[in-house]
Formats: C-alpha cells, structure tokens, sequence
C-alpha cells in the first residue's frame, strides 16, 4: 500500500472564460503544493467552463482550448508544482471535439481521457457536441495505477468503470460538471458506491460548485474506498480546495500487458515526499447533510448570486408588492449579494392593499435594502384613457407599467431586473408577460408556490437559529395571495389551492404524467383537465421567461422542450 | 417492369393533434383512390405532427400514437380503400420510442420501419428521444419490393440505402420532416440522385409542407429514378396530392432470402388494377425552380400563417411606423391571412418624423388594412416625469410603451401581436426587450436587414407583373432607416452600414466563424471584434425574443444554443 495526499478543487467556473479559469487553476495548484498535495483534481471541462454549448462549434475556441491547456501545463511546471499531477478537463480536437480530461506533470500533458457516456437528455446535449472515447486511461503515477473517468461515465453501466476492474487500477478519478437537483445528492453517492465496489477502486468524485445560467452545481465532492465506503466529503455549494489522504493498493504491473484494449498505460518519477504545513493540511472529513430547505436555499443564493456577478451586476431592482413571492426573491438576493445592493421598488395602484406597503417597507428594513415608491396611477390612467382598455387588458397593463417601470430603472441605474414569478404561477401562466415576468434572471422560477412558503419560514428560522433579524415579515407568509389587479382578487379565484395544485404539477410538468395517470394519482377529473389545459396554453410565455436556477427534476427551459404549437390534449383513457 | 401509380401527399401537419392529422389521412386516402393511385405515401410522423419534441417522452401519447395508426389502418378498410398501399410516419414504442413509418394494406399494419440515422444537430433533438432502428424493411407490394426509409436516413452514408442495393428493391421510399432552409432544395435532389444510383433503385421522396413554431418545411416532394434522373417534382409552399406513374423492376426474389440480415419482407396480394378518373390523375411533372426571393417568401408567409391559424389567431395587430421592417411584416401577414386581418396601429412620438405616420397610412392602404394611430406622449411623459428618466433609459420607454400598447390591443382585441425586428437588429442588439421586441411571433426574425430590403423590391415588382397594387410603399424602401427614438437618430449612428454588418454576421452568427476567419475574410479588426463585442452582449435578449420563421443555415433559437454567462471573446490570433 502506497500513501497518497489528493486534494479536491471544487471551483467554481465561468464558461468561456480560459484565462481566467487557467488563473483560478493556477492559484489552487499553489496552495495544494502548500498543504503538501500529491495529486490535484479539477471539474469538468475546467478550462473551458461547463456547459459550454454551441462555442463548441466554433473552431477558434476549441484550438483556444487545446493551447490553453499545454501553457497551462508549462506554466505550472515554471511555478515550481511540475512534479504534481494535475487532472483538470478541457475540451480537445483529437478526431472530432472531446469532452476530455487530462493527466499533467513536469510541464507535459501526460494523458488524456475522452469521456464515453455522452448526456443527452433533461438539460443536456452532448452527443450534439462531443466524439466519445472508447478507452480507459490509466496513469501510473509514482507505485499507483490512476484510472481517469469523466461524469456521465459513472452513470452508464459498462464502459471505463468496468474496463478499470480488469486494468486493476489503485485509485479512479471521476470529474463532474453535474447540476444540482433536490436529492440528486444521496443518487450520487450510492452510485458511486456501487461503481467503486464494481471496480475495485477508491473513487475520488470532484464536482464544480457555482451557478452558469439555468444550471447550479452544488460540488459535494467527495471519496470511497474500494468497498464502497464514503471516506470523505465537502459541503455543498461551497468553494474549496479539500484534502484526503488515502492508502492505496500500488500497482498490480498489470496495465501495461493489457494495454490497447482496456488501458492506455503511463509512467510517472516516483512521488515527491509529502510536506505537512499549515491549516489548509487539514484532511477533509464527512460534512453534514443539510436539510432540503437549506440545500435549495444555496442553489437559489448560488445560481442568482453567481447570474449577476459572472455578467457584471453588483446590484438588483425588484417590485416589492408585500407578498411571498418578492419577498423569497429579495431575501435570496440579499443573501447573494448583500440586502445594500438589492433595490426595492414599491409600486401601488388604486386596488393595491395597505399591507401591500407595509409589508414591503419591512423587508426592506429587514434587508437592509433601499427601497423606492412608484404610484402607478398616472401611468396606467394614461394608457387606460387613450387606449380605452376594460378587463383583462386593464389589469394587464397595471402589470406591464410596472415592468416597464422595473426596466426604466434598470436602464437608468444599471441593476439587473429580478423576476418574481414562482413554478406554479409560470405552469398556469397566472403571470402577464412583459409584465411581472420581466427580468434578467427569475431566482424562484423552478420554486412551486408551496416551497416558497416553506423556504421563508426556514430562513426566517434560521435567522433566529443565528441570532439574526428574520428577513421575511410574518404578514408576507400568512397573508391569502393576491395579484391585487382587481379589487379583492385573490390568487384562489382563479386557481385551485395551491397545495392541490403543486401535487398535480409535480406529476404533469415534472413527471410528464399523463390523464390516466393524474386520475391514477386520484385527482378530480374536471380539476386535472384544466390544470392541463391552463399549462398547455402558458407555453408561449414561458419561451419568453426569463432565466432561472434548476433545483427540480424538469425545470422550465431546456429541460422542458415542448412545442407552443400542440393540439395535443390529455383527455379520457386512450385505447391501448 | 410493372407500372405503380403512386401518390404523393405533401401535406400540412399539426403537432399533437393526432385525430385531425388521421382525419386529413382519411380524406386523402379517398381522394388517392379517386385518382388510381396504388400506393400514399405521407411525410415522416404524419400521425403525431413533427416535431413532437417532448411529447414523446409521455407515455400517454406515446400510447396515443400507437392506437391511432391501428384505428387508421382499420378505418381505411372499413371505408374501402384496403386495397391501396399507405405509407404514413407516426411513433412507436418497440423497443424504445421509435421514429416509424408503416406500410398500412387491408386494415393491416403490414410492415414497420424503425429511423436508423437520428439527427441530433441544428434544430435536431432526436438522440434524445428515439432508439435508432437497424434493419431495412422491405414490402412485397404485389410483384414489387418497395423498401422504406425515413428523411436522415438519406443523408447519412451506410445504412438502409446501402442495404437496398443488396436487397435489390424496386422502389425506396423516403419520408421527410426537412425545414426549409435557403438553397436546401438544391442540396436535397443532388443527395437523392446520389443515393438512388447507390441503391440502384428509384426513390420517392415526400416532405410535408407547412410550419410548425420556427420550422417551416416547403415540401418540394420529387422522385427520381434508379439512375438518378428527375423524373417529377412538387412545388414548394404548396399542399396537394401529386401522382406519378413509375415503370419498376420486378422482384427477383431476393430480398427473401436475405431477411434478417438486411431486410424484412413481407408478401402482399397482386395490386388492384389502375382506374383511370378525372383531373386529379393527371401525374406530376417537374415543376419550376422559383426565385431565392420568391422561396423565402413562401416561407416566411406559411410559417406565419400556420403559427396564427393553429394556435387559434385569425388576426394579428403590430406597430406600423412607415419602415421597411414594419412594412414588409405587414406585407407577409396580408399574403397570409388577407389584409384585412392585419390591424395596424401607428404610433406617433415626439420625435416621429412625417413620413412615419404617411408612409404607414400608405401601407394599410395598399393591404386594405385597417390602421388605428396612438400618440405615445401621453403614456412616455407619465413615465419620464413620475421617473426622471434621461437617455437610453428615456428613449427605451418609448418603445415598451408602444410595446404596451400593442400588448393592450391584443388583450383586448384577441389579436395576435407580430414582432417586426430583422436578424441584423436581433444579432447586434438593435431592438428593446419589452418594447419592439414584444409578440408572439416575429416574421422576419430570421431575415437580415439587407435581405429585408430585396424582399420589398421582390415583392413589389411581383405584384406590378401581376397587375397589382404594390404593398410596400416606395419610401418605405427608400429612405435611411431610423428607430426615431431621439431627433434625427439613424441606425448608422449606432451600427455599421448594413451591407458590411451582413456580411460579417453572416459569418460570425451563421457559421460559427471566429476573429481569424473574419479577419482573413478582409474585414477591420477593430469593426469585427465591435460587431463580436454587440452580438455576444445581446444573447440575453434573444432568448426572450418570441419565435419566428427559420430560412437561414443557423437561425435564432434552438438552432444556435450559445450560453448568457459566457466570457469568450473573439479576438487576436489564438496560439496553435
């Protein structure tokens, strides 16, 4: 057995960015070199950011990529860390674009790994871009046999982790750009505790951990030892360079007689000494599992937070009508980005309730976030008197002068605009486009109405947990909802309970559970069949929402590819 | 040699609507029959309209389509037409979802054949939905081996066509779902003559003929013969049932004995005798290519048409601000849905020069639309004084306010609202989110402005040589175009002279070209990385734009999937 201090680069990535993801790697080679590390592991596609969709197709990027990555190599060699080895992915050329990982040391690319199992489904579209491989890569580093797999390799049966048994490998690398989804973590786990065992292999798992778009990665990276015990794991949604040391079984000799078909096999100098220094040497332990509301509390912070600075906010501007939904989206914002920098904006009209204000003025305090009143009446009496307007059309344009008013600010100060509009909302199209759907980024998007309500009374019990002020007023959480666009409209009028409803979009928009299954579930019949129709019919709009971070199975946006024009109706029992 | 009549459908499918789409199968059937046809061939997925996107991962309508090509088949039957051979696309659930075509003969489900070549490139998706099929399906039609395939199958060497040749069919069939594309006609009958010399056999090529979201598909169903001769051709745009009559080789009993490795076949009564009736019997000849301009018209106004008609529009409202854009929209809707259904409001600024109002009183006149004028000062100084707005953030509002009051207009109206910018603008930024931005489709999406200009000329002059008013007034075309936000503002003040602006966006939106490419293109590298620097900053912007007609290699939306959050820059030479 063989001792080997690996460290963990959970990093977050900016896609595009190869300078500043070299930076990043540079920066965390030196401090694993510091705390004595043998063995560094980076994300997927580090250099290029994750997921770098169509700049894939572009040739000056994918040769960017592949110079980036030998400089990389020789500059980290300049730096004095040549004799660690470094796994970070890239995007390679070698017969057709490569979602690749590669092996560097002594200034060289050392080994490279194509990734087999290309995603193609829910947000991904991989075998839109990427050749796969069809060749474990073994390194021998120093006594030790590394195998070198990329994310969906793990998630396959067959391929790399089955090849790594018969190349008797000490240790497999699996690197990850893996989105976040709720529970997706104990999925993971028990996966590779399962891959680990089927290969007789440690496995060291690394995800990357930020927001890009639509897509949050919340890290929890983490190892098992060959049989499938976890050893070690980092807390999710939080950047770091985490160390274990593991004692691994050295080399069998074996990979090198069964080269070509299974392995491409690799030799390294022995290993350099390890050197204990400093705190950062501490070796990473088992962090906590967090409640759900707290996992999707970070994806929220993280993919909002990451949205607005990536694309160069240092504020928002938000409507704060005193209900849930604003408030949630407020205090995330804060959360991500300071409540100084999360501006408020009040915008009563003649139907809009005292509380409506007040609740909104006690966020603001309780964020610490300027806040602005906009009386809407002029604006809306003007449209209303020349255009005539009565309705639905009235109500309407209450929405979109304040949206338009949303934007004007934005224009004039340079925030980005933050959607309010929750899951539920945005499956029945119970919002008005232009309207309160205006915006960069829409944080609860992929938040059903009924989370919302538990997300704030988590983080306002987790404020009192830390001694804090609760962000969100009690009034915003107990209050009925209302769009207030009509005089004593609440949100029930229009739409069914929102707990019965959540239930019954969990299995139409989430599930793409049909009308026998709905009925299965034992929903009403007449309910099911307009729940459907009104998410059928609000397909148009959610093209034209904003983005939003993805914490559920299938959120709107890529993940959710359904035509606007579609006569397709869930009705009776089809004849099978 | 034995003679088949075989008829064509080029006909329009609506996604989801599985009954209306069998309905429309039914009454070709009979018209078919009517005309002596022995075999009807329908385009790829003609039961669940194409394409499904992800409708096919629900199991209810997965179910659905499989029901309904049994019903069909019996229906068929029962209404006398048993006789005739049917070739019609729909999807099956072998094994997987399945992109299928049936041969349907005597209430039977006679044969089955599963896509073996899935796109997944473009505005593809298929790798995500469907298990690719492996065998060539062969149909003993009378004395006649008839193989079918299915649209990518023909653009992909190897599989079925190389596996007709050894089959020695008569006859392959290929079914389509190809979008249109500018100078895609060309490419198409070129790769067909190709593949019927490889296969040895003629080949009947059907596509459907209407549009669906961002798609159009132009038909131009044609057959050609074993050496590669054109022997008919349909026109493109245009919906009908074409005849031919083919003289093809008799089975020589081959393809039996090769079952299983190549080939299923499959034993059919002798084929009815030929009736001779009236008009619809006469066969089709080849008819005339049509101009680049005349083509994209054609497109532009089908995918208008079809988007308003099947999602329940009978009329449409957009801005007319004596424009081109705005002119030729107008234009496109008039040719789609008569003039009259097309509800123009002019709407003044301060700054309206005019020529804008006369020039859209010109256009409603020659479309005999009817044209509603909106002051905006109203609604603009309601928002500038109660927000003290200056500049960009002044000149912005008076876009979404017209965008408002367009939005008002539909609301009230149930008009659809059609969104009037050009490619150029949408590449660069050019156009205010919420503003003119605002529809539920935008025709010219996809054209870019110089093309926009020789589509007026092109229209116009079609009109005088047919003894029409011309729609678009000359002034329209003539004039320097100016969003007329501020005094005296012209487009060149922010952007490059559009002929240049074209050619580079050409370049670096439609075919991924990078600053290398653009500068050895012969363009100014500081004008390049300004156009480069716009078109990256707008990606957010396009995203919320509604959906528009795709005529170019690489369209806006899901064509070309670029992430917000992205750093690449193009710039200087990247290191080799």
């Amino acid at each position: 057995m063989s001792v080997l201090r690996i460290a963990l680069a959970q990093v977050d990535l900016v896609v595009g960015d190869l300078d500043g993801n070299c930076a990043m790697v540079r920066d965390r080679v030196r401090q694993a070199a510091a705390a004595g590390a043998q063995l560094v592991v980076f994300p997927e596609m580090t250099l290029t950011g994750y997921p770098p969709e169509d700049l894939v197709l572009r040739r000056s990027f994918r040769r960017a990529s592949c110079a980036a990555l030998t400089a990389l190599a020789t500059d980290l060699a300049a730096a004095g860390h040549g004799g660690l080895g470094v796994v970070v992915g890239y995007l390679d050329t070698d017969g057709g674009p490569r979602n690749a990982a590669a092996f560097l040391q002594d200034g060289q690319v050392v080994a490279r790994y194509f990734k087999h199992h290309l995603p193609n489904y829910g947000v991904f579209d991989e075998d839109r871009y990427f050749k796969a491989g069809d060749q474990l890569t073994v390194v021998r580093f120093g006594d030790l046999d590394i195998g070198l797999t990329i994310c969906e390799d793990v998630w396959q049966d067959g391929g790399p982790f089955a090849a790594a048994a018969v190349a008797e490998v000490g240790l497999l690398v699996n690197i990850n750009g893996s989105p976040y989804e709720r529970n997706k973590d104990d999925v993971r786990l028990t996966l590779l505790q399962r891959r680990a065992v089927e290969a007789r292999s440690a496995v060291v798992y690394v995800n990357q951990c930020g927001g890009q778009d639509e897509l949050v990665f919340d890290g929890d990276s983490f190892v098992v030892d060959a049989d499938g015990t976890l050893l070690a794991r980092a807390p999710q949604f939080t950047e770091g360079l985490y160390l274990v040391e593991l004692d691994l079984p050295v080399s069998t000799g074996n990979t090198a007689t069964r080269a070509g078909e299974l392995a491409v096999a690799r030799y390294r100098a022995p290993l350099p000494p390890v050197p204990v220094t400093g705190p950062l040497a501490e070796p990473l332990g088992i962090a906590e599992r967090v409640p759900d509301e707290a996992e999707v509390w970070g994806a929220l912070v993280t993919g909002t937070r990451d949205y607005a600075v990536k694309n160069g906010f240092s504020s928002v501007v938000l409507g704060m009508s005193g209900g849930i939904d604003s408030a949630v989206v407020a205090a995330i914002a804060a959360d991500a980005i300071g409540g100084e920098n999360v501006y408020g904006v009040a915008l009563p009209s003649d139907y809009s309730s005292e509380h409506s204000l007040s609740d909104a003025v006690q966020l603001a305090a309780n964020l610490g976030a300027p806040l602005q009143t906009v009386p809407i009446a002029p604006m809306v009496s003007a449209f209303v008197e020349s255009l005539k307007l009565t309705g639905l059309a009235e109500e309407n344009v209450q929405a979109r002068v304040r949206g338009t008013t949303l934007m004007a600010l934005s224009n004039q100060h340079g925030h980005l605009v933050l959607a309010t509009g929750n899951k539920s909302e945005l499956s029945v199209g119970y919002s008005t486009i232009y309207g309160d759907a205006v915006g960069g980024f829409a944080p609860i998007k992929d938040v059903p109405k009924t989370l919302v309500w538990q997300l704030a009374r988590w983080r306002n019990a987790e404020a009192v947990r830390r001694g804090e002020q609760p962000p969100i007023p009690e009034n915003s959480i107990s209050k009925p909802p209302s769009a207030e666009l009509r005089p004593g409209q609440l949100d029930t009028d229009s739409l069914p309970d929102y707990e019965l409803l959540d239930r019954i979009l969990a299995l139409y928009v989430d599930s793409d559970a049909g009308f026998d299954d709905l009925l299965a579930a034992g929903f009403d019949e007449e309910l099911v069949t307009r729940v459907a129709r009104m998410t059928d019919a609000a397909e148009w709009k959610r093209r034209q929402y904003p983005p939003g971070p993805k914490i559920s199975l299938k959120a709107f946006g890529k993940d959710r590819r359904l035509p606007i024009t579609n006569r397709w109706r869930e009705h009776g029992p089809a004849a099978d």
